[in-house]
């Protein structure tokens, strides 16, 4: 019997569906999940989005263009007047999710062995693309005691090589809820401008900002021609699984490139897209209600926590992530203890443990990252059990 | 500015779609177009299917399962007895098209400089999917003459080394249009088995065989193990634009890789998914309605090429293809004059020149693919332009 590749063998599993065996056991067995684990809104998706799509009749469910629906390029371009960015309809490519624009940037910037530095934490996911691509991640550390800052421009500076092709950040930061501090930023696109390098930025979670306000990399001048920006309407519009996000840039010769992989695939969802057309042609008040219910998600997540004794935690500024620290040797053992052994009032929390969100996993060893995907009262209930599963397993390991 | 990737700037431009542009002027002039170039089938999606999908009203466009909808991949199993396939659910991968279902293969089983052997002409973007998993393809001609027949056993012998990790064969094939001659199968599966290769067989067009009944390579005894299909709901249901194909294999070591990389991209999507779920629970009298509309227009085909002087070319027994030699030096200049500079009666005719379905791009440079994906009275008005066409040409050129 032949082999599969050594290279599929040795591809990390996702740290964020890697327990599933262990809720789907659980939930056999009557006990009710509440899922931290992943970041699939509990919002509903745009009600007149998916009546649009519903009125849709078209009798073939057809190709389309590989670069996506051009009304859908075009009601992107123009959502993102409000950020500034300048769009014309060719800096848009649409993707099957945000995870298709993150293979296709890096296939169409970077070489085999090329780098590309990363701070960490960072999604899982990118790790596994990069891999596929063979292209090789350089992370810098960041750290929950600095509230996952961005690191200073010298850090990344003095990981340049000849074989680096672009910085990628996370901003909003999955997992760490962090939002970059727009100086900072500023500094860091000097390093990108002299050292001529790409700049990978993946902004899915930019509606999702509680404390200040939002700069996309598209608005900031004189690195037009550098700037990739990932998204999609997964988190903002609620709708993970239509497999809908974009790619873009304003670099005629990367988007040159990016279409040609683009064909292969031959085209993005039909289902998907038009959905997509009607949120991003009707984004508010959606946004801005989501936005307040998360924000005030975050804000209680903040204060439940501080109940419980132990763990080493902030206040997040975006997004709907919060890294802690927890008060135990190993957060993956923990969080697989509280599927397998652990029941409060019927029901369990299933987090994600941070060391998969690490490119040096031990950096993550205490930490788990929450999402706040549940309801107030669902919220409340999943932190009142985490504290008491934190208690039992302090018990039982002393 | 930094530049895109050497490897990018190097894949080759789809050769179905490279031809647009010329098209969408000569549309823009007012010319119609009759599109051969293209294997967008002009049959309606089932009805029944759509309005299944339209049925659906959850709330909340979710995350689906990575390996895809429990019941899609139970259709999918179910749907395959009457292959004598033997599936049970963990052998079906839903994918975003058989395109996903191909990268994923290519990933699972090859690593980077591992060879795979394929006939060709074979459908372009394999080239393209081999260069993004870095897998070298090594071809092995066929021919027109001989109507496309499955090369010899020894032909593939003579290129197995020891980085060759599989044989890929479409079968029914596109471009060709052609169903390989069983007991020729079963020679190459001793090949396969005795040399220990994975065998992936991209069987997309399994449901169109007009003059003998298809076997596919999942009912093969003996090679269980090493057989990978490909498949997908765009030719079968008229469903490109859906995004939905899957991986079958019963080889335990290769789903758990392609689990991770199905992982990696989260999920198929959703609305496909629902309209594959419909498709597949009924995929009667829909199918052998669309075979039977597919012969017919074989049959005229055949008919009406023989009134065109000078080209070469045969009657394909499977899929909705032909591969043609047309009496001209360069079938891409050819396509290209018919696109800018040709009209009949307010129209012209759009073909895919066949040099890009081949390695040896140099075998197909008097062929071109014709795609009969329109209703017989528009197949017949687009063979008679294809032959004035052809008329006018050679007094251009001579």
């Amino acid at each position: 019997m032949p082999l599969p590749s050594k290279r599929g063998i040795d591809i990390a599993a996702s740290p964020i569906r890697s327990l599933l065996p262990y809720a789907d056991a659980a939930k056999r067995e009557g006990r009710h999940i509440y899922h931290l684990n992943i970041g699939q809104p509990d919002i509903v998706t745009p009600l007149e989005a998916r009546e649009y799509l519903e009125a849709q009749k078209a009798p073939i469910v057809k190709y389309g263009p590989s670069e996506g629906l051009p009304e859908l390029r075009s009601a992107i371009a123009t959502y993102y007047d409000k950020f500034s960015a300048g769009l014309t309809n060719e800096d848009v490519y649409v993707t099957t999710g945000a995870s298709e624009a993150i293979l296709f940037t890096l296939l169409s910037c970077c070489d085999p062995c090329d780098e590309v530095i990363i701070p960490e934490p960072f999604y899982a996911n990118y790790l596994g693309f990069a891999d596929v691509a063979q292209v090789d991640i350089v992370p810098i550390s960041s750290y929950l005691e600095k509230e996952f800052s961005l690191p200073e421009p010298d850090e990344f500076v003095k990981r340049i090589t000849s074989r680096t092709k672009a910085i990628f950040l996370c901003n909003p930061g999955n997992p760490t809820g962090q939002l970059y501090d727009e100086d900072q930023l500023y500094s860091l696109i000097q390093v990108v401008k002299k050292h001529n390098l790409f700049l990978i930025v993946d902004e899915v979670y930019r509606e999702f900002c509680y404390d200040k306000a939002f700069k996309s990399v598209l608005a900031y001048e004189g690195i037009e021609e550098q700037v990739i920006v990932i998204d999609s309407i997964s988190k903002v519009f609620s709708a993970c699984g239509a497999r809908v996000g974009c790619l873009i840039t304003k670099n005629r010769d990367v988007q040159a490139v990016v279409n040609k992989y683009a064909q292969l695939r031959l085209c993005p969802p039909y289902h998907g897209q038009q959905l997509a057309l009607a949120c991003y042609q009707n984004p508010e008040p959606y946004i801005s209600s989501a936005k307040e219910e998360y924000r005030s998600r975050r804000d209680s997540l903040y204060e439940l926590l501080s109940e419980i004794e132990g763990i080493n935690y902030y206040k997040p500024q975006a997004a709907f992530y919060n890294m802690i620290e927890l008060p135990v040797d190993d957060a993956e053992a923990f969080c697989k203890w509280m599927l397998t052994d652990f029941e409060y009032q019927g029901a369990t929390t299933m987090l994600a443990p941070a060391s998969g969100f690490y490119f040096n996993q031990e950096l993550g060893r205490k930490q788990v990252r929450l999402a706040y995907i549940l309801n107030k009262e669902d919220l409340r209930a999943a932190i009142i059990c985490l504290g008491k599963g934190l208690d039992s397993y302090k018990k039982l390991v002393q």
